[in-house]
């Protein structure tokens, strides 16, 4: 029923005001679900798809990844438990990268550009990997500098040096404790810093403490994802570094 | 003894204040007790009997579910970790529908009017499955769509079209992280919608995001239950649904 | 250009990959936004349309006011600053409803249905106006008991009887401190209770008790909204009220 | 060294400033500590003595108790982990009272006064007997009624009935969810009332939803403890009970 | 209509199911306020009726204790603004007795038994001085000593001392920063001991810090307040002397 | 003093422990300070010189800012309190481009590249035109369109076409409330999104929903900032922009 | 009474069980109060007397500090709104040094030892003269270095390194925001640090921003003070210096 | 290649602005880290090399510690899950000395200096533990009073005692639950107290309650540490002893 439809019927009194409402929104989404269709967002944003794994049992997830296997060149799998018997699942068919925190699954893409990313300590590694893996994915270059906390400034200068002499378009800092690393990094370079807040740390507020730090600070050009968030700054790095 | 012969007591020495006082709060409670008899909350809410399992053992839960069974033909058990017991125990002689976090034994009542129950994802599940275990529980058709999450817009349009169609009388929207779910549903419906925020997610306020992003919401048509709370919104929908 | 054309000139090496990525996400747009006309929301979700005044100069509000008046039968503007200017400015011209919450600019519709508002205290009267307001401005009839504090049993008893001799849709239960009210009155009727926490209270969590409270009680029949939300509990108990 | 003494020393430029200042100090400790002889503390404030067992190996407490009851009549041992193990080890020479979070070796006092005890549900157990062992072990005899929640409102008021008729000296209110028992019972008795907060619950603040909405309460008559400290409750209730 | 009659009409068919459930309700309540009459509150819980001035206007305050001075010897206004004014207003017609937190106006009752109220600081004299005022409008006679915080031990010995000889039934301690004044002063007593954790101090979590520390104590004989509750405590400390 | 010569001193036993410790740290600065020049920060960083103004007076600001002018060709003073008495000062001699949270005074620089900016509601303004201010004085095109919050989704969707047709470089979304926008943005480009939450709201976590919510979301391609952090979003927005 | 002759009594029944105990409470009060003379609490722990001034009137704030200059050289007041009127009352019988955050009336002592204070920016200027203040006033020489902030790190460098060249005994640090500053200079010396979290900054948890920071931090040296608690940084350090 | 090279460059447009801009930033990292040598960081700060054991494996955990071993007379290793594994690993070939919460492996030094430790409870033995093994590993005497609560104030007095007796320069005080040993034992000691919250307790804020408590005392000679943060307390109070 069109709009003209449904504003004569009204005037003529054919219909009743509960019902010409109903179908009124029902047209509304009739019109809107025909036309918009639900073209790949993988293709609309630029990024593998994503499958969250926290809450699903391996067998669903198995499911879900070969399907998506189909049709696309990759596909990754965050937060699964399962990490392990999905390497095992899908070792023979297709190249596995994982991690504890993201697999991804199928041949990686050339990479274009190159992405900084420097860790606070060896216990926020599964975080840092998280970075490596999924910039891969998305085909960009991780360049990775692991334990370099604010208690060694020269081997923070160190990494730095070497990111900007390889121009990366962009810098991750994982960091968890009191993240004091990330503004320091963002005072010395000219170009975006991502910092990726982790649970590592014990005691006040031990989970939050990175996190609240890094978005209390005054660095202009830090932007903050969620505490333990490396695929999320691996993929706004990646889509720095890949337009570029 | 009734007020006037307290009175008559007091006026005349033979009663001490305390004991005056006593008495009087003490006549209070009796009148009331006498005359509010404990009517059947089941009958006097229109809602099924409800056992709170989390904290009770099994042998608890089926004595008490023995003994309302007698009297209601059916009851609802709620957050029981012994779900898949009392399955069996049931099974052989009433009907059982159980999800994890809710189980009904006893015969559906036959329903009236329809709810449409939208989840954010996949992880969603235990609680939307709730929802819709309740609604059956309590007379209503449930028109469950799931993994509608906002990242794919045209799928939750084409979820409110059919709800709109079939002329529900409500939506419950069950989403975990920041639960952006809820609003986007409330600015497309001309009806109560109940948001249920879950507590699936990681990272800061993993748990409360989504609650905290509902009640923030600026859409009027929108109200909230507690985290995981799916039976809550299932009983409200219902009451609308059934009256309608 | 169309999808089709796309696909060949990709084939045909005629476009970038870059380029492309953008036009297919452009033309996604471009096809939405023609078909999704952005339809009058009120009409849409049958609710008048809303300003929220709470930032706004008292020049931009009369100067919104006045637009949307050309077109709808009424206005609500919800916490204006500017509450009592608004009305100076509007009496002459539209019937002006106000409180220090809530105004309604226009005429108010012929009303439809019932809801009943009990609030806990005196202090609480700004928010139960502006549910009593609101609800009058979607075309329900409220049922107001102001003062009815868990202290007082009876007087809360006396509230629902009317309510339910009167046949309400459902209930708003208005409450600041501790909130019992709302739990209590849930116990009690057989209908949708709807919860809006206030503001009132001192000491520990002083403006966050009640909400706390409404979440967390065990009544399976009551929903909440935002502290001091009294408009979205109208909003919702009026679109119960309406359709019953 | 006296002050007289030190006084003289300074004045004749025998001691520097630094020693005089310490030795000071130190003078002042050594005088408090020789007069101030720690007297039992189970006797200075009539309570039995308590030995905090969370943190202890059954060895420890074991050892902890078996000296303490070669000089008092009684123990109490609260939220030891070992519970089932010191009732093995002791009842062959004492009697032993035990709950989950308190076990009481050695006879039982003769009761003076009574203390009603109401609990919301039965998830509350642990907290409620807790509070009965305790009464018992100062001394009091405890009346308590186990599941009168709110939602129940005359099983309530049955209660406080045959508290108010055995004339209690205090009431315990144990709850969890919103605790909108505490308020209740409070506006209905003249009594002290002694809030005890549960751990009951879920979702948003559920550990804490009864103690903030027990300290946001009106009820002039409340006064609250930890969240399940039952302990600490039933002491201060058997202080009033004992000294009326 | 009655129970019989209902059953009878839903037998018979005379009555549809809506109907009967909603008559069955309103009948539960009808008999409950019919019997349940809302006796004077201040008579059942042996308390002066108490106004909460905090969002009355000067108006709605006066006019309130105006006719419940009508039929009450004494009334409390709390935390009104407009305490200045109040006194201005009854002066010359009632006795009154003010303090910032809360206004006495009538008659003094007699008093019966002794409270012992000590505070931390200077700081807290307002919340000290509602207690002083309050525990004399219910009659009993309070024992003040104030600013005797822990950094002067001995000055804390004193107060109790004299409380103690002077045989008061409860202690009241007055407290704001770390509040460590309130588990000091238990350790030394063999009474009832409230807290009234203050709003006083600044920094981390500056108006919860001593609430969070009387709630943390391991004193067995201490139960808390809300912030600034003097009111509370006097009243609960006054319930405790008078029965004694 | 070279470490060699301190080698030898303490071989030699010339220099004592202490002092040899100290001697070293203080070595270890005196090279760092000699080598680092503290070159200037907008240089290095590419970023104009910014005034952090909330706690300085305005002859202090007045005095920072020209100093700096001196050397820069322009200055952005952040949260000033006087920034329109800056306009006021320096507006004969520099242009001036202000608003409430910044101001940049001196030439504008030629614009390299588009940020497209989108705030949900009319009271996000401040910040969005914090935003537009700061976009120019890094030397980027601002494309902004207000008020454009998930209520309408048509009018989001016509900003988000136009920024892809005019080849934006990266997204700044400013959402309030629940801050729904900025997931809803980041599912239809492909490109990186900002968010900013503000801190406008009310109730429950008025100040802090929206930041919660954008770090909770799932949408892989959202980095957030500070609540009202327009300057910082800018920056990075810029960064992109102009390294693209 | 002595111990033993309250025995006695109690042996020879002619004392009840109750007064037995208050009076065996009372002795133990006497005892201690007659030998524990409260001796002057800044001899004792060699700091000046402190009036805490945030809720005294600035006449009880001259009454006291007059009192006490009476019998020591020097009071300090914190806190105090009427620092001004201070000054002006007291400037001509006794040198006074204010700040916004302390007053030190009378003659200042000489000076043994220094610290090295360090403020991240100016926005800190009044918790870091505070700490200036009261080092003087306890008797150390402060090396101040304010605006060296992380985003600078030569100047951070400048400042330690000039701090370990004139021998100081230990370092204050003065930061707001995400006060990395505090380990950064932590990893740096071979001090104990004291860090002073300021309330500067804005947005998420901008008050204890800082504060989370520096508990966090994983640096060995550092212990932190209350947010703003400049007088409490500064005695500590001044106490460490001058018994060096 | 010098500055000066690089202004010439740009003057005589030989390098482009982008170009220019990251080699003069990598032209300054390149001098920084050519001349600060990564220095020993233990012997910067004269503490021992610490390992923060918590997220490494026990493979990693040797390897790291036997590297350092090499260098080093000893090294600290925190929080390890497997300080049992390490002891087994390292007793035969180096003194080791271990706790729950930090192992020291290789020789102690000789002490110099001696620090007060005072613990509440035996239920904070670990970090109490934590502290005299930490100190030994600096080189400084523990002086160790554990179960020494506020309850039993003699029994602190008599520890204060013997550490003044024995001119302790410093005091760490250990304790959970609402921590008012800290400022108790402050008050009374001419030294810097540095106390330890622990997390030690129930209810509400269980672990944070002593920190919020110490934090908030007005005693001005407490710093404080994170909770269980006993390595960092005895870093700190070793500091103040050696230097002494």
């Amino acid at each position: 029923m069109t709009f003209d439809e449904l504003f004569d019927q009204i005037q003529q009194g054919k219909i009743s005001k509960e019902e010409a409402q109903r179908h009124f929104s029902l047209d509304w989404m009739e019109t809107a679900s025909r036309y918009i269709l639900d073209v790949n967002r993988g293709m609309r944003t630029n990024i593998p798809e994503i499958i969250y794994g926290e809450y699903k049992t391996l067998e669903q997830t198995i499911e879900l990844a070969t399907k998506l296997l189909e049709e696309h060149p990759r596909v990754v799998v965050s937060r699964s438990p399962f990490y392990k018997e999905l390497n095992e699942h899908f070792k023979n068919d297709f190249p596995v990268l994982w991690s504890v925190n993201a697999t991804v699954i199928g041949e990686m893409p050339a990479t274009k550009g190159k992405v900084l990313v420097i860790s606070a300590g060896s216990a926020d590694h599964p975080v840092t990997y998280e970075c490596e893996v999924i910039l891969k994915a998305v085909g960009v270059e991780p360049l990775v500098f692991e334990d370099r906390g604010i208690a060694h400034p020269t081997r923070v200068l160190e990494a730095i040096k070497q990111g900007i002499e390889q121009d990366v378009a962009a810098v991750i800092v994982v960091a968890g404790m009191e993240g004091a690393l990330a503004p320091f990094v963002s005072s010395l370079v000219p170009l975006p810093v991502i910092g990726v807040p982790t649970s590592v740390g014990y005691g006040f507020r031990a989970k939050e403490a990175a996190l609240t730090s890094m978005l209390a600070s005054c660095a202009p050009n830090l932007t903050v994802v969620n505490i333990d968030g490396g695929l999320r700054a691996a993929v706004v790095a990646a889509l720095i570094a890949k337009n570029r």
